[in-house]
């Protein structure tokens, strides 16, 4: 089973679907729980590997709150620190990315970043292939092998091994970028990484 | 006529020899002018086009010290705020990216930040092509469209225009997400933006 806290969001909602369609099982968490949306706690305790959609403010609090739970399950953090001024995307790191944030306030969770490159509104369009790669960073090796491995699933490219947890804080900002190459030409951007041989 | 300003390292030499091969004449400045190497000051007086090819440590200095010479220049900032601990590599960025300290410090250049993604090593083989595109940030649209005819001349890919010069904060630090990938890879990756349509 596949865990999406914070789930009821246009990035949530369209990661489920298209993971349903590749044939995986998934529950969405919500803060308020109704029809087809759990607790999140509720949708972290069925889960082997739980997203995290969770607004940047929200990161710390949800990941302390998910503490005991989250304890040895994969999670797989995709928030990014983006703020918007005059219309316009901007991201406001703090020190540590909020990946790190979650793998402090859960230290027994498995932490992998990933899918910051990967627009919500593209994939709440699951009948559109992502025709982009799903860039990942994480300390534990067989974690971001089993994310990888999903991620691959998803997307027309590959996943990407970015290195460890830490390199989650120049991943992250990467989202405010695309927010502004999407400004510019109207779409829903991605991004491959060229020159990898495999 | 296009400068190099610290250019006599792999980026700046890479960089040179392509330029030259698609026809442009192209000058190099070294803090210590010798054989092909003019100063930094007169590489940038003779030149329409500067690159500021500077360790992220001696931007500052370099675009003070320049800052009368690089007054109504196109300036293209490639630095980032590279760091490296235990032969691992990681940024350090301040509240102001480099090339917004070049635009501050030379208020009157037209600051342009690029070419983040796009290997020094791989720039220093000319014979094998950039498989990438070149990601581009800059307040100035005029200055922007003239170094994205030029960016688009030496890559495969496209240049994509990533919005106003403050983006180069989310820029530059994606140069530690790549570092890491050639790493992990053993290679020199680039980036190309999917989702653009024309």
């Amino acid at each position: 089973m596949i865990g999406i806290v914070g789930g009821s969001g246009d990035f949530g909602q369209g990661l489920a679907e298209r993971l349903r369609r590749i044939g995986e099982e998934v529950c969405i968490g919500s803060r308020t729980p109704r029809d087809d949306f759990l607790s999140n706690e509720e949708a972290s305790r069925r889960s082997e590997v739980v997203f995290l959609s969770v607004p940047p403010g929200g990161v710390a609090e949800m990941s302390r709150g998910l503490r005991d739970v989250l304890a040895g399950r994969i999670v797989v953090s995709v928030a990014a620190p983006i703020v918007f001024r005059d219309g316009q995307a901007g991201a406001e790191p703090g020190e540590l990315s909020l990946a790190e944030i979650t793998a402090v306030a859960a230290p027994e969770a498995r932490v992998v970043a990933g899918f910051h490159t990967v627009s919500a509104r593209a994939l709440a369009d699951p009948d559109v292939p992502l025709d982009e790669d799903v860039l990942l960073a994480g300390d534990d090796a067989e974690a971001k092998e089993i994310v990888a491995g999903l991620a691959a699933r998803l997307v027309e490219g590959r996943a990407v091994d970015c290195g460890r947890l830490e390199v989650a804080r120049w991943l992250e900002t990467l989202t405010a970028v695309l927010l502004n190459v999407n400004r510019r030409y109207k779409t829903n951007a991605g991004v491959r990484v060229t020159g990898l041989s495999e």
